[in-house]
């Protein structure tokens, strides 16, 4: 790659970095789960294969075409197994710019009911809506990329957050912070349900 | 405005940016959740619409009268949408000069129930008192304003702390700390509440 | 005062400082609950009243003789309403050089109940070993003063750490290490028991 | 020891300091417990007996052979009473190069019901397969020492996870993120574990 995308897409580098940090400090995602990317242009930045979003660096992101291939990297360096959903994504939804895939705690255990996310407090209501649940599908394959597409297209451009059943959970936005702050959001509205029910038990 | 309040009010602005980050830091709410305002003389000073907590700087911070105009506020930035309930409650309570409106997820949890919170510690009889819940409304309705006028001065004088129905908490004080120590007893005290149940069930 | 004890106790001054606040970022307390003091000769060096455990300075710690008398203090400032209870712990065991107080929210659930706490890990058995309950007393009353006496005699010279029942924890210890490690393991110890406990309901 | 085997092993020496650090501040062990260690060529380095994970330091950590043996230490420091099981693990298993072996709660409750984990997301059945249980032993015992061993010789060169019932977890892995990131991994399992059944009771 001839232009150097680390400076041209230089506050897209950072933002990653950043909220990668923050969604590792706030307990969102552990170990080396969950991938974050942005939409830079004809373009998408992802964070590399295996590395933990506590500890991530220009050089553990990946240049990729909107089609999920990769386009540079640093030498070893492989970009997120899931970059294939998140391309899925930014085709189907001109309008997202950024999309998190992380796994906290709460909102697993919900998606694993299949049952509908009850929207308790006025934040839910206002800020999340109703929360689609993506079925399984085996991590990096086609199929799980299309299932993501076809809940994604299904959902509509108002949709912010999806449950991954048996995997984690799928944000979008136009900022960064936008896209982060709805992973907060829908992990507390999980634990308050989740908590809820198990009071009301 | 001619007048530097920026400045003037120095004391107070630092203030608001060192206990917004403290309660997000402390869990107490999440995303762009939650509001913190001082009174300021004739004046209130509230953080802004979509600022999240863990971030708020002197610019995101609005000047509003005590009936919750803005009167000051940098180009694009709006007070939050409930700065009507809080100068509704700096008009019914001349004593508060803190409001702190919050998300913490047991307290939420504890108010979805309808039930008074039990005071089961020493703490909590002596600091917090009788918890009143305010109805659920619309977010930055006049309804809400005048749901949170009756339960405060119903309340009286004495009464620190509020569940907002489907929403959160409200925590009024003499001074941040005060206002700020008070949502942390709240939480922990309904989190000993929501698992002393669960645990008696 | 003539002396300067907090040159003369640096160390002491700066341990208490240092466990304070990571008491409170541990979440084992909140708002300005808990106090933390230390042996130091023929005195007791004891937290303020009123000030959190996140925010310690040394003029927020205040000089007592071992009858829990204050002797020396910043203006403005007294010690901690519980001095009571922590000078009688002292007179009634020489070996303790270090107290805490702590209300960690798992560790007051499990005393609500009033049964003995089940040692389920190997830690449990070797580092904390049996757990009394001090029965409820109204804080900063001789009454509760004399109820801890009485628990802390009776459990003799081995036991680290008390349940106070509708209140929080105590623990003490030579050091101030091994008394917040006390403090730590109960929380955890509880947690546990608690979990246990509704996962088998 | 002529060797300065600090400096040799320089890296492993600040992999441990700082993994040690991050699972005291990801909750994964509290007080006192838990130990690390790293295989350097014909030796093991590990963290003393009695030092929070939190402060691991230089002077911390002794080093010993492969039969567990301490062999320079400095002056009144010892080894891990771990440290016989950390050493048969790594003569069963020549692939290991990293133990971690920590006291996280919801692991702790999972493992005192002694059923198999299930493992409920993608990243359970990817990244950490299937976790035996290792029966319960006391500390420090010849006898814990064959039963990892026994345990680790039975599961296979492939198994990253074990329960230590009553007791903790045990974590293997060719370098010292490997190890630490199985440890977060199983933590996040097993709450999800016990909340789907605490949900579904």
């Amino acid at each position: 790659m001839e232009f150097n995308w680390r400076d041209t897409y230089a506050r897209q580098v950072q933002d990653i970095i950043e909220y990668s940090e923050a969604a590792y400090q706030r307990g969102l995602v552990s170990g080396t789960g969950g991938n974050i990317s942005a939409r830079c242009g004809e373009y998408i930045i992802i964070t590399a294969t295996n590395v933990p979003l506590r500890r991530v660096t220009p050089e553990k992101l990946i240049l990729c075409s909107l089609d999920g291939s990769p386009l540079d990297a640093a030498p070893g360096e492989r970009p997120s197994k899931e970059t294939g959903f998140h391309a899925a994504v930014y085709r189907a939804r001109p309008d997202v710019k950024w999309v998190a895939h992380l796994h906290p705690v709460y909102s697993i255990v919900w998606g694993l009911q299949g049952s509908e996310l009850p929207l308790l407090t006025e934040s839910a209501r206002l800020k999340l809506g109703q929360v689609p649940i993506i079925p399984v599908g085996t991590p990096g394959s086609k199929e799980l990329a299309e299932a993501v597409t076809t809940s994604v297209v299904k959902a509509g451009p108002k949709t912010r957050a999806f449950f991954m059943r048996e995997h984690g959970i799928l944000a979008v936005g136009a900022t960064a912070a936008d896209c982060y702050h709805t992973c907060e959001l829908l992990e507390d509205s999980a634990k308050i349900a989740v908590l809820d029910r198990l009071f009301k038990a």
